[in-house]
């Protein structure tokens, strides 16, 4: 079993909003051997992504990704993680290598998974599957009212747990902050845990992090997320022994492994996040969850798109009973919600499992893939190196 | 004074070799107001990094570059840290954003210089430019013979200073790293400064690393650099407690001045080594030089292409007169050798320093940009989103 082809679906909706709404596009990745398929989906610009597969080298240490990953045999679990090894030292330099890696190793993972004819979180070698409690993910609303009536309509629908951020939250005065944060909590109601996502907004301004922690403990929240950029660790450090009892939650930004192990160890977070679609794939996000859960840190999946992505994130921690919040997304387009033909639901107790079909357990619909595909080609001296692939 | 355009010029050598040299190719940004241009490059992947200046929006935090510089005052030096800003913003989610945005900050450093008339580091605040000592920068042969022979041709060509690396250091024994190590010594001589490269080649195995210091220590190098990859911050401060009297150096990797930060204050770097041309152009290499001053880390630039680059990258740091090593390519390509119709040469005692002409004080020539220039063409949905720009 070789990779034959690695194709990519860039779909859209028709029109892109600028908000912190990352469902609005996405981009699917097909691996094929001669024999199965499997799919993933990079977190990440889809355009700037594709043109990563097969740019022309550069260097020893910046070469395409299909470098790496076209030809290579693909039998077992262990020739992931070769394939990972080769990307790393061929496409050092690439930056946008990560990303794109993401929605490959997915895919990788997906075909071994119904090769083998099992779920994923067996392949990483855990017994069962632990059901989680989703936390609706939500954008704040323009104003404190318009949070209360979204944090309603969440714990009205079933949801133990809520996140609000982006928005208009940390960009006005602390009083208007505070009035948001009070509005999510009257909304959901006083025994709902509230989370609360600043989206980087400070940068690495510890002092004005620093203001909107009284109404964060006032609220009773659960965890702060993004305060800072996720490189800002020093930042991160310093917050975090002010924060008591509030934790602080990031890590979506990270990249590689190496970079959520830093947030952990240096930045002293009480829950790492991670986007599947951005870290590597399931290879990294296991990588990361195995050592939070080693150092008594929480893990968090990082997710605002399809059901696709949904069960990608949640198979690196599928088997930790410690870790048991998951991020669920609830604002998603028609595009990201009608992507897969089956989704992952809250059962009867506000809980979501994992399918147990093999692989990632959920498939992309044709039907929905050409409905909102976008058409690239990438040409360098006339020569066509990247298009869009073909159903 | 508007930018009304940018434009991007990939130029390659006609054949691309997989080794370790990274001024094989290059991407140059040009950047016009209505009354002026200037130039920048990025040390990157020309075509993934071009396609992200037009991409597609995917959400607020996921923009092309194009949208938050196209258009914006560019008067002096504060609107080019407004421009980070804005970029910082609106690409956040967009991984390459930071290597494109390293060109485009150089171009306009060296724009707002030709239109003031100073060279950039007055610009910066510098009263003075220090003469640095640079290093020749090449690679290990493929056998110690053939390193002793390029480190005699190196202090032959009067450099103080040298450093090998990448080839087959790291990839062999323990025995073979000696003896190239020794060979570098012996050809170079004994009172000139030895630097030793590993290119990350160990990823974060910190016992692989400490295996080598015996010999390094032994031929009085004064740093190892890039034992591990940037992010494996634990790896280099672990090491770092085991190196004396050696220092451990690194960050070309960094595209953010945050991760400097880190590699600095967590990972115990002796050296922080940054390309300009990926942590975010000038103005954040300047952010990281004057950190790692205030904490007594001695900075060096990464350079191993144009002398437009060096240029770029003495910039940030020329008014240190601690700071005082410099790395100076000297196998460069032709390409890169003959990009800039002038160039930065050492002086009678074997030093360098920045030209006193406005801006970088040098130009790329038109005429090396037409013979190297590769032609690139990105559509998206039959709309062309990008392409080459024209002289």
């Amino acid at each position: 079993m070789k990779i034959e082809s690695v194709d990519f679906f860039y779909l859209a909706m028709p029109e892109i909003h600028a908000i912190g709404d990352g469902s609005q596009d996405a981009l699917l990745v097909r691996l094929r051997t001669d024999s199965q398929e499997g799919w993933g989906e990079c977190e990440a610009s889809p355009l700037v992504t594709m043109a990563a597969w097969n740019c022309p080298m550069s260097h020893s240490a910046c070469k395409p990704l299909s470098a790496s990953i076209l030809g290579q045999p693909l039998r077992d679990v262990r020739d992931i993680g070769r394939i990972h090894e080769r990307v790393g030292e061929q496409s050092l330099d690439l930056l946008q290598s990560d990303h794109l890696l993401s929605g490959i190793d997915i895919a990788m993972w997906d075909l071994l998974g119904k090769q083998l004819e099992t779920p994923i979180y067996r392949l990483l070698g855990f017994d069962r599957s632990f059901a989680k409690l989703p936390y609706a993910s939500g954008l704040f609303g323009e104003t404190p009212q318009e949070t209360l009536e979204k944090a309603r309509d969440m714990g009205g629908s079933g949801f133990r747990a809520a996140k609000f951020g982006w928005g208009p939250y940390g960009r006005g005065t602390v009083d208007e902050d505070r009035e948001q944060v009070h509005a999510a909590r009257e909304g959901l109601g006083k025994d709902a845990t509230l989370l609360i996502d600043a989206g980087t907004v400070w940068g690495d301004d510890v002092a004005l992090a620093r203001q909107r922690l009284p109404a964060l403990k006032e609220a009773r929240v659960a965890w702060l997320e993004e305060p800072f950029i996720s490189a800002a660790l020093g930042a991160y450090r310093e917050l975090s022994s002010l924060s008591h009892p509030l934790s602080l939650a990031g890590g979506e930004g990270c990249h590689q492994s190496h970079q959520a192990y830093n947030m952990i160890d240096f930045g002293k977070l009480g829950y790492i996040q991670i986007d599947t679609g951005r870290i590597g794939g399931i290879t990294s996000a296991f990588q990361v969850a195995q050592y939070a859960r080693e150092r008594g840190v929480a893990y968090v999946n990082h997710t605002f798109t399809s059901h696709l992505a949904l069960s990608a994130s949640i198979q690196s921690y599928a088997g930790h009973v410690e870790d048991q919040l998951c991020e669920y997304p609830v604002e998603a387009t028609p595009l990201a919600r009608e992507l897969t033909r089956t989704s992952i639901r809250l059962d009867g107790d506000g809980m979501v499992c994992l399918p147990e079909a093999p692989g990632l357990g959920l498939e992309p619909d044709p039907e929905i893939i050409r409905r909102y595909k976008r058409e690239v080609e990438i040409r360098v001296d006339g020569n066509l190196v990247q298009q869009t692939g073909t159903l």
